[in-house]
């Protein structure tokens, strides 16, 4: 009896975050969780979680996820939204499915996705893993930035870090290297990739050093792994690699990769984020 | 008065396939078109094209496209369609879009879109044109497959051609660079730019040298210009860059640019192809 009454584990802060409560079916309560609180509103990969989550808990869900785009058309505001998850067109191996966030009554975020039952093929990774040292020899280290959210993740730069010094400097590229794993340590699932997919600070810092307003309007997530492969990965640190291909009146893309310590390309991402000035 | 009765000028293939007659505020009627036909169904750029033309026409739109992600949720038959666009929000300076196209009473295609009107800013092309032979030194080529919709484009092959022998052989890495502009010349616009993301022949084959199925599920397009940069550019050749980094149980991924002859980066672009075996 004494066992019953004995306090549960506290869960995962990452599991709290993007926990739903269903209203309808596809349609789900959510939270804004302080967190992973980012400077206005939550972290766009937190977001980024909790839509894809939606998809996950739908009870017509076919296969596991294989692509995912989120347009950030609104910051949210903390506090409570919906999410409405629904399938456009269920095929023979293949689903694709529309999502919004609703706030205040207006629509303040899109998604669309695609699952799909996978099966064995020829498979290669063309995209091979930087040789890089080990997370094990690295420090985990503090971005200059002071985002909560940026405590839920354990960063360890290998290359193209922050300056520490807003002096317009800036960098000659926008490439960064880096290990990264949820905070504490998590096994890895579909939800917590999308987010990690989003961890990556803003290359235009990089370039200029120069602190502007800035905010992602788009991403788009594709998933080259499947559930058998993230649990094989468990809470390993996974090598990210982001870089920017142009920056243009207002707009800059990221262009950027994750892959598994064992090689593994786990995702391709990119994403258009704002910017002014 | 024989003015009148003279025929105009036909209108260039490209206008004729992307036009689309009104139905109601952000509804139209649509039809495949025979010149830009692929394997099964039409090929994906000119589809990518209408759907964007939805937006292009609306008359809510604010600003000029930023963002564009498609999914082909199902192939299209040869015939009439309808496409629906409508903004999701509208903010000061930034508009979100959702367009669907359906056909005999299905959704076949899903769109997310960003309109925006750009402001003068820091810019700089980070991912710099390679250097390469001009198009004027280099011959049309007709790729060998017997798609018409490639007929519709001038392809002038830099490096990574597809194999003409189907022998299984294949190569070292998917990387392509090919000049290519419509046939006949055009001046580019946002619609034929979006069509134009999806030139690039299949990674898979040139990995492979060996027929499977395929199709493109989701592209996503980011521009990095605007109307006036695109009158600059007129009719001249783009630079295509292409390349896959990811082959994986069913689904590879492409990642590719498009760059106008003076260097600017028009075009980042990402797809998710599926293939069998």
């Amino acid at each position: 009896l004494s066992l019953l009454t004995t306090h549960p584990l506290p869960a995962h802060p990452f599991d709290s975050a993007i926990a739903l409560s269903p209203l309808a079916p596809g349609q789900y309560a959510g939270h804004t969780s302080p967190a992973y609180a980012n400077m206005v509103g939550p972290f766009g990969g937190i977001v980024a979680a909790q839509m894809l989550h939606a998809i996950m808990q739908h009870p017509l869900r076919l296969g596991e996820p294989v692509a995912f785009t989120i347009n950030y058309a609104a910051a949210l505001a903390d506090g409570a939204f919906e999410i409405e998850a629904q399938p456009a067109r269920t095929n023979r191996s293949t689903q694709h499915w529309q999502v919004q966030v609703r706030q205040a009554g207006q629509v303040a975020l899109t998604a669309t996705a695609i699952t799909a039952v996978r099966r064995e093929t020829w498979s290669d990774v063309e995209h091979a893993m930087p040789l890089v040292p080990a997370a094990s020899t690295l420090a985990r280290e503090f971005p200059p930035v002071p985002m909560t959210w940026v405590k839920r993740y354990d960063i360890r730069p290998v290359a193209g870090q922050l300056s520490r010094v807003w002096d317009g400097s800036g960098q000659a590229d926008s490439l960064s290297r880096l290990w990264l794993r949820d905070e504490p340590a998590r096994p890895l699932d579909f939800c917590s990739l999308a987010a990690l997919a989003d961890v990556f600070f803003i290359r235009l810092f990089l370039r200029r050093a120069t602190r502007v307003p800035v905010g992602t309007v788009t991403m788009t997530v594709f998933f080259h792994t499947d559930s058998a492969q993230l649990a094989e990965v468990g809470d390993n640190f996974l090598l990210g690699q982001a870089v920017g291909q142009n920056f243009r009146n207002g707009y800059f893309d990221q262009a950027a990769q994750l892959w598994a310590t064992n090689g593994e390309l786990l995702v391709t991402t990119s994403q258009l984020v704002y910017y002014r000035e």
